[in-house]
């Protein structure tokens, strides 16, 4: 399991020729062999060709077998598990335990498509029968979801297994019937190859067409706006930060033929502490705070960048724990330079703003890492100053302190769209507020929970992880959860079609036994 | 159920103080009493600001409870039915039969969506119940579709009840949950009154925020362009020609939000004639063809604009019989000015181009009418002139004549996306070459039909009337059949929510009775 800088290019492996990088091990800041050079054009468009080339065979496979080929995956990476993990946290600064726990997340993510695969709700199927006698005749109108065709997908930097290379996109693309283009990140380019390598052997292993998968290295400039420019790619998977999603949702609309983007980008994920639950439990709401704020050094999606709290002496009781628990919080390596560099930069605007005062900070420590942060500021002033609701991506929350419910209101009024919203409540007089403010809530989020944080995204049926604009792209889908695969199908209807040229799930006595509804 | 050049905002019949028009009679060229003055901005505000304030009402509102607003809004139209069909006959020189079947069709799809409303599975409710006792315990997430916002509905010239301001964008919207405001047609805004008027009274009847409703008159660039930019619509629904809907397009991805826009454009709708088939029934598929093609006066998204054959004796005596019956053919008023300027300037553009040979045109006729027209080209020469390849529309069609099977696919494969792609295949020779042609067909079109044209669209479950770009701007949508109602939804999930606080589709017990999945 040595990794050697090489790309998978449509099954086999291959060193690109362009720019050469290296991963650096953001503990050390040192960089390590091997180099991995970039895609070129050329790369980039035989992995595109191949993908297109594949996408008819591998649409009209059972949805039974590409079952399989996404347990296969899974296997394979489980089977190369303790290589992908070492070398991952290498290049991610991430701990032994969250990267296993990610990789058992990615390979669950697999198989949760594969049983969504089997179940074959997702299809749709729909069929009108004929009906010959009526005025005028109906004709046998027979409706499925069919795969968009290939997809791009961007590696992410925070979730170097979970969404990067076999991530949630790739797994919900190929589940939708489509072949994968994958762009590695920069950061974490050997456990790209590592996992690019496992995702290939179980396509060969499961005689698919090579073209199902690649796995190019290069920079987003060039490779990455070449593949959503490229006009066989139908669909934008991405997880990143707003500029680089806006980005690419501008070059994909710009296209002859635009096509959909989904960019998870950025969202400061509000929690709401009511006054309630602050009065009865508030040091334990403030331990749990500092614990997801600082989990993985804050680099998550859903990490609580903004607390909303009423004035009081329960919220006074919660600041002093929170600061409490932030001073005794470790620095955290970050991911990488870039990702250090502006959350320092991030944390230095709120400190010097005139309107924002220091709550707390964690220790200071060597190198890239992230030094926890808590910053206060009164919601007259976080109004009046828009740029306070930018994301700082790391360990760094702002309390808004509001006179009542009714400022609670406005500030979230004024908020953009988030992943998710938290609400901590306790008791009838905080289940009332609670009540007035879900319908704004829901406006504003794709995920509301209560009495926790956004830190564990659950990978099942009912999650979505997925939000009004900025948050993402498109606010009709997720990126988590089996309704992932959602956002590579479209609907097409076959209409008076010889039962031999249906598509096998919609042909009379359903030879593949999957749910119909029929009328 | 006089017309009086009043607009409905929220509620309220009001008259605008903008710019006024007024309708023209296009089988005269007349233009009719009364006035229809056009909103003004503040209009365009206060119908936007009302949406916003009903929204909250309006989306918690049981489905039960919105199927009988839908019921209520096809009783009302069937009430005016006579002086609406009476007006929109003036309107839009469409006949009598045409519009009662219109009408017929457009509360038929409020029925519709009130049937789907009242069955609940297009809300596809999930439960994932808590695990406590699993590692890490998991917790209880309910995820439900909601709607997206107040919606903007554009009004189409082509279908002046069906996709108009009572029509599909409008009744899916409601269906949803979601606000609506129109922009009337400008080429029948009689008509739009008298079903606006009846929409407000189903409101009133139902007891519903005034808000629910509005519609409004105005011109594009001022009241189009102003609705798809306020910051409170969440979602567009256009049919109409690709320059509109591309406008609309960029305007909805420039907003600080960009939201979506679901524009039904352009589409060719290629009808493919295999050789099986011509040479059996080749002159009855002639004769369907130009009933297909003059329907109407060709004024359908879904006309048979382009036909593709392959040559032999079995196309000769095809192009005859069409010849014969276009010849035949009476010449019928078109919708406006504007279309039938467009139609002779697309049928000159043709007759001009070099490769292009004439086959067959209809009679001429006084006023705004549509002459029927069939040209020829050959696939080599249809390959090499791109502007061969769009929609003129009305009844005009293209026969691109095709060498072989191999030349034949080369043509669908240079075809943009489409609306419909219809096959006429008798025998097992025609099958293999369909079973062939079919995987690149599906790429290319959201309908795919056998033996038949795609001017019927059956309003139903299993109906997609949508395709790949630019046929619409999105194409994982229909807006024709009750699966139109998912272009204004986006998914939300709850997690660990007191059951009161719970959306009522959610909440343990399923007072709504919908289904629901849960494991």
């Amino acid at each position: 399991m040595s990794v050697s800088g090489e790309m998978i290019l449509a099954g086999r492996a291959v060193r690109g020729e362009g720019p050469a990088i290296r991963a650096v091990d953001p503990a050390t800041g040192v960089a390590m062999a091997p180099d991995f050079p970039a895609a070129t054009r050329d790369d980039l468009d035989r992995a595109c060709a191949a993908a297109d080339d594949a996408f008819a065979p591998f649409r009209t496979l059972a949805p039974s077998d590409r079952a399989l080929f996404l347990e296969r995956i899974a296997d394979e990476l489980a089977q190369d598990g303790a290589a992908i993990v070492e070398r991952a946290m290498a290049e991610t600064g991430l701990s032994r335990p969250r990267l296993e726990g990610e990789l058992g997340r990615t390979t669950n993510q697999l198989r949760l498509f594969a049983r969504t695969l089997r179940e074959g709700a997702y299809l749709d199927l729909r069929i009108d029968q004929a009906l010959p006698d009526r005025t005028p005749p109906r004709p046998d109108i027979r409706l499925s979801l069919v795969p968009v065709g290939p997809v791009a997908v961007f590696g992410a930097s925070n979730f170097p297994l979970a969404f990067s290379v076999a991530g949630g996109d790739t797994a919900s693309a190929l589940a939708a019937g489509c072949p994968v283009v994958v762009k590695a990140h920069s950061s974490h380019p050997g456990t790209s190859e590592l996992v690019a390598k496992a995702v290939a052997r179980a396509v060969a292993a499961c005689g698919l067409p090579a073209g199902v998968f690649s796995m190019l290295f290069g920079n987003g400039a060039e490779i990455g706006a070449g593949l959503v420019t490229d006009p066989r790619i139908q669909a934008v998977g991405f997880t990143g930060s707003r500029a680089g999603g806006t980005a690419l949702m501008s070059i994909a609309q710009a296209r002859k033929q635009p096509i959909p983007v989904y960019a998870e980008m950025s969202s400061i994920n509000p929690v709401i502490l009511l006054p309630g639950a602050l009065g009865r439990r508030g040091e334990a709401v403030a331990k749990a705070f500092v614990g997801a704020l600082t989990l993985g050094a804050g680099q998550f999606c859903t990490n609580p960048g903004l607390l909303l709290a009423i004035e009081g002496p329960g919220l006074e009781a919660f600041v002093a724990g929170a600061a409490q628990a932030i001073t005794a919080s470790a620095p955290a390596t970050m991911l990488n330079q870039g990702i250090h560099r502006a959350y320092c930069t991030g944390v230095q605007r709120l400190f010097a703003h005139p309107a924002v005062t220091r709550l707390a900070e964690g220790p200071v420590g060597d190198g890239w890492v992230c030094r926890a942060a808590l910053f206060g500021v009164s919601a007259a002033d976080f109004l009046a100053h828009a740029e306070l609701h930018e994301e700082v991506f790391g360990a760094c929350s702002l309390l808004v302190r509001c006179r009542d419910a009714v400022e609670l209101w406005s500030v979230l009024a004024a908020l953009e769209g988030q992943l998710t919203i938290a609400i901590h409540a306790e008791g009838t007089d905080d289940q009332a507020m609670a009540a007035d403010l879900l319908p704004l809530i829901e406006r504003k989020a794709g995920r509301i929970l209560f009495d926790g944080f956004g830190t564990g995204v659950e990978v099942c049926d009912a999650m979505v992880h997925g939000g009004p604009y900025p948050a993402t792209s498109d606010v009709r889908t997720t990126s988590v959860g089996s309704m992932a695969i959602d956002r590579f199908l479209r609907p097409v209807c076959y209409q008076n079609t010889p039962d031999a040229l249906l598509l096998a799930a919609l042909r009379e006595g359903n030879p593949l036994g999957l749910p119909r509804t029929s009328r």
